[in-house]
């Protein structure tokens, strides 16, 4: 296996995460909750979306997040823009980079975004440009890369297709989004080779949503054809919208400790990492998403110890 | 990769899962969860364990299970027997193997059953013998074989000294276990690889907790081995007593969605298995641990459609 040595990890928790919450969480939660990540040792951060509050009103606060973390030269900040519209009033709050997004699937498209793959990507090519000319980095998303909630499996050929229209309005890099967690090693693996047919390995990160509880093993599978960049939440935040109830993106928690087990520097401290999602979760007011950032809080209070009356294999 | 092409999987809920659940749960309950295994298409089943109600009372109605099961010829039906004492009680009930277990680490022997590894295999010799002259199959379950609660990390030649004590005293097979849930994709291949000296791949099985949301991750490197057997428990049953209120044994279901998303043949019927979930879940009044059987079980009620409010990526 050719795994990278280093792994570089956005957490999209505050944008990604938070939307798909239901209660509207306080400006003030969301930018100390970007502190502790930035305390942990993330250096990329997608922090907010300038989309219309309408749809999305749990980001009404995007301007106001954006203007109170007390940023870090050595962190990058990123925010989700949908149109030339949220870029305009995106760019006042200097992201690094921005992010636009775009879906492998037709009908996912059509139903989500309400316009064909070929608009979407005719919208953001003027978004790209104005970015570039301002010195902003542009990541596009793409979203339902292996499966789609209206068609069901997507072939590699679309996710190819999706790759071409997106490097040819000039965005630098791009995500392989499971955004509905049904992906599983080798259709992950799949999509990423026909992605690769028009981005760097170095240009291309993984996005995996738990739903199905195959977002390690899926992270595995990329690690495995050398990706080395990843998107993950914090406590894993975010339910999927496609089934209620269900868990959403790969907690960073959970992410980080397979990296570090197998020898692979993220830069991030688990403790601290853990930490953060201890302190969004109780603002949430429910448990954390995190499986490894369950168990590490659950010894903290007592030493490690067997419970009486179990035989354990 | 050289993936196997078919897998087969031991449940291990109804002893494994259910030994850590602390309401007792009734012997007709554990029946019928038995009988959904096998509608669902489990060929192996690890019913119960023989070992004392002292230590272990929500097995105390073992022999009445074994008894109440409607067994047919194609399904094989194991139990766990710590010493001779449990082989003769667990004979008349006719499993088609018994399971004798020991670790890798030293101190957890000591400190779960109360003797050094060398003493708990030398308590096993006679059983297997014992089992052999009624040709009964034995199997060896190796414990700690990544991490320790007492020692920390385990070293590949642990495992790979107690592979070759149980190879000596004449086990079939091995489970390659990963009782705390610590391991990560490389220790996992180390430890199996460390197994392999002494048994051949088709002779080891592993069994990954999901403690720190490793396990669909240790089954992607496992099956990468070639390893076609693997131990799990419906909707992931069992805690984890080293850290309690965190997961136990993956979940079958979770562990099914990602071999059929891969190809892999395992002769079982999702959808019904989700149901054998649903089922014991509502008997012990508490939500699956299983992510894949909760995103299926969430989507049945209604059609698929996003919710509003929500730009997915």
């Amino acid at each position: 296996m050719g795994l990278p040595s280093k792994v570089k990890i956005i957490d999209v928790g505050p944008r990604d995460g938070l939307q798909n919450e239901k209660q509207v969480v306080p400006a003030e939660v969301k930018t100390h909750l970007v502190h502790l990540l930035q305390e942990a040792g993330l250096r990329e951060i997608e922090v907010t979306s300038f989309v219309s509050p309408k749809w999305v009103p749990q980001m009404a606060d995007n301007a106001q997040v954006m203007q109170a973390i007390a940023r870090r030269a050595d962190i990058e900040y990123s925010v989700l823009v949908p149109n030339m519209k949220g870029f305009e009033a995106a760019v006042a709050s200097r992201p690094d980079e921005i992010v636009v997004f775009a879906s492998a699937s037709e009908s996912f498209s059509q139903k989500n975004i309400n316009c064909s793959i070929a608009e979407s990507i005719e919208r953001f090519a003027p978004v790209v440009q104005a970015a570039h000319a301002q010195g902003i980095r542009v990541r596009g998303a793409m979203s339902c890369t292996v499966g789609c909630p209206y068609e069901g499996d997507i072939a590699p050929a679309q996710v190819e297709s999706l790759a071409r229209l997106l490097r040819g309005v000039g965005v630098d890099r791009v995500d392989v989004a499971d955004t509905i967690g049904v992906g599983t090693p080798l259709k992950i693996q799949r999509a990423l080779e026909a992605t690769f047919k028009h981005f760097g390995v170095d240009q291309v990160s993984g996005h995996f949503h738990d739903t199905y509880g195959q977002a390690i093993g899926n992270t595995l599978a990329a690690l495995e054809l050398g990706v080395w960049n990843f998107q993950s939440s914090v406590a894993g935040l975010g339910g999927c919208p496609y089934a209620k109830g269900a868990t959403g993106n790969v907690a960073t928690e959970d992410v980080v400790f397979m990296l570090h087990g197998m020898g692979i520097d993220t830069g991030i401290d688990l403790d601290r990492l853990v930490d953060a999602g201890l302190y969004i979760s109780a603002q949430l007011g429910r448990p954390s998403s995190s499986r490894a950032g369950t168990a590490i809080a659950k010894k903290r209070p007592e030493p490690e110890g067997g419970a009486p009356g179990s035989v354990c294999v």
